[in-house]
């Protein structure tokens, strides 16, 4: 039901039944390495374009989370899905492969959050016994489209981040053992004016502080009910900028509850500037380090407040700002 | 409710409370042109680019929309909307004007049923009180997307559509006076291996057939129910296709009933080769000119199958074939 002004509440608290993350050799080095079902040894996942590396990552994210699951694929009523590429390719031609009915998302690296709660929608609405949502992004296939071919070489600014390659998925039902989702907000488009695109963190900090004030308006909490709110990929150099910012309106969450996904999936050691970004690294750090470590009872309660810059390469070359969302779901154990 | 494998039942019956569709030129030349809200006299819509120009297209659509209902902004919790342009600029960017939390859809030409589907299932799900949907297309962005620069003048097959300059909005509430939305089926993404984007057309009459037919079998219903069951824009090749793929499988639907959102918007001497497409044309034709004829008396029972072709400009390059998909939704006076 509808709580506050943009909130949902999931009264049957639908249980995410299993879920999965695949990445690439950028990852398998990373800092949660350890949380992926599979890490690919090469970026190509033995495709002949990066396109369909991609979307054979988001078809493996699924395909493991439907197996673990132990469901038929034909018991499973739909498939919501977004990434970054150009008409959601990867998510539209898994949906293919999948079979399921489809429903595609776009709302750039919240689609994950975006899709999640629309799943957690339906399952408890009863619109469906079994929803699966994902999400994936891939090195390569963001850096030609939104910035260089990476052949170029091209320098970044200490404010850039670097998009993960790899993809997460969730598989949400009625009732079962696991991860409970309890409630999300909807993020409404948020756009301070900043218009570079390698300070995507700076421009959609601003969004996730609206969520996050948002979020604890309409449930009518604090901070204090999550053991961690993790922004979905501001990086390093966003988050500083959303905790200020958070402070500035008198909410002071605790240096050791927020973080962010993006400063969480590498080793500060290797070359990502300010940390991950792309639809797939919430998906994966939630679908994986998350709830592995719920699982583990190291955390109870989750939210996930996963940012979406919402530019296009030409929106940028108009000259327009980066407008920003951000889509808070809220897991408990 | 679930109903079937990929259906919705919307118990509560959603009002439509008011609608809008503005259009543009050559659409004010067109058949429908008495449906329009507002029909601008150059496609510049006033804007330097012609993606500002379908931006304003879908703000105009909105607000005309919300003014018509004699509701406030803030009275309404949601804003769905979906278009062609990468990254969907024109929804995220409309999104930031209107200020209302946003969801984003891609579902090509099939995002404004897919966003109806979804503001019905939130509305009948109590999940909002308000929701507002939409859908937009340029034809100078589609083409310069999509295909050439339109001041290349390229030539066209006789398949090709010719894509809607327009918007299409409409704002759904629980109670109140005004057609219903009493059901939906989402669509699986079919693939029947044609790779012409100037024949999109036939790409997508398999999933409009797929999801007519699954309709009909998790309703239990057969086209008898309804007064006109209208394809999104297969234009005149692609619904050719459709009603013979469907008589193949022993579904004949009268001809005065089976008809086409992208054969209806222009007139026959107009220069669209084989009809309207674009995610403005079935909102159009469904929000403008269908609920139009609802509201005379003249139709009591629609279904609106909206087509997508989910094609990229790259995944076209690359070889691949079109996949498309079919949402319907099914609208009683």
């Amino acid at each position: 039901m509808l709580i506050g002004n943009q909130s949902w509440i999931f009264n049957s608290k639908p249980v995410i039944l299993s879920s999965a993350s695949v990445g690439g050799p950028f990852e398998a080095s990373g800092a949660i390495a350890k949380d992926f079902d599979i890490l690919h040894k090469d970026t190509w996942i033995g495709q002949d374009s990066f396109e369909k590396a991609e979307r054979r990552l988001l078809e493996e994210a699924v395909e493991i989370a439907i197996q673990k699951s132990g469901l038929k694929k034909q018991d499973i009523q739909f498939f919501i899905s977004g990434d970054l590429l150009d008409q959601i390719i990867s998510s539209s031609f898994t949906a293919r492969t999948i079979g399921l009915p489809f429903l595609g998302v776009f709302g750039a690296c919240s689609s994950s959050m975006e899709g999640l709660a629309l799943a957690a929608m339906m399952v408890d609405g009863n619109y469906a016994k079994y929803v699966i949502s994902g999400a994936s992004s891939h090195n390569s296939t963001a850096e030609k489209q939104f910035r260089y071919p990476t052949e170029y070489g091209g320098q970044k600014p200490p404010t850039a981040q670097w998009t993960v390659t790899g993809a997460g998925a969730s598989l949400l039902g009625r009732s079962g053992k696991g991860p409970r989702v309890t409630s999300a907000t909807i993020g409404k488009v948020i756009d301070m004016g900043i218009s570079d695109p390698f300070n995507m963190g700076a421009a959609m900090a601003p969004a996730a502080v609206d969520t996050i004030k948002a979020h604890f308006k309409d449930l009518n909490i604090d901070h204090s009910y999550y053991d961690i709110i993790a922004t979905g990929d501001l990086g390093s150099v966003g988050h500083k900028i959303a905790k200020d910012l958070l402070q500035e309106q008198g909410i002071i969450i605790p240096e050791n509850k927020f973080t962010d996904c993006g400063m969480l999936i590498y080793k500060p050691e290797q070359p990502t500037i300010a940390g991950g970004s792309g639809c797939g690294c919430s998906a994966i750090v939630t679908y994986g380090h998350f709830l592995n470590r719920m699982k583990k009872g190291e955390l109870k309660k989750i939210l996930i407040v996963a940012t979406g810059a919402l530019l296009s390469p030409l929106s940028y070359q108009q000259k327009e700002s980066i407008p920003s969302i951000a889509h808070a779901v809220s897991i408990e154990m």
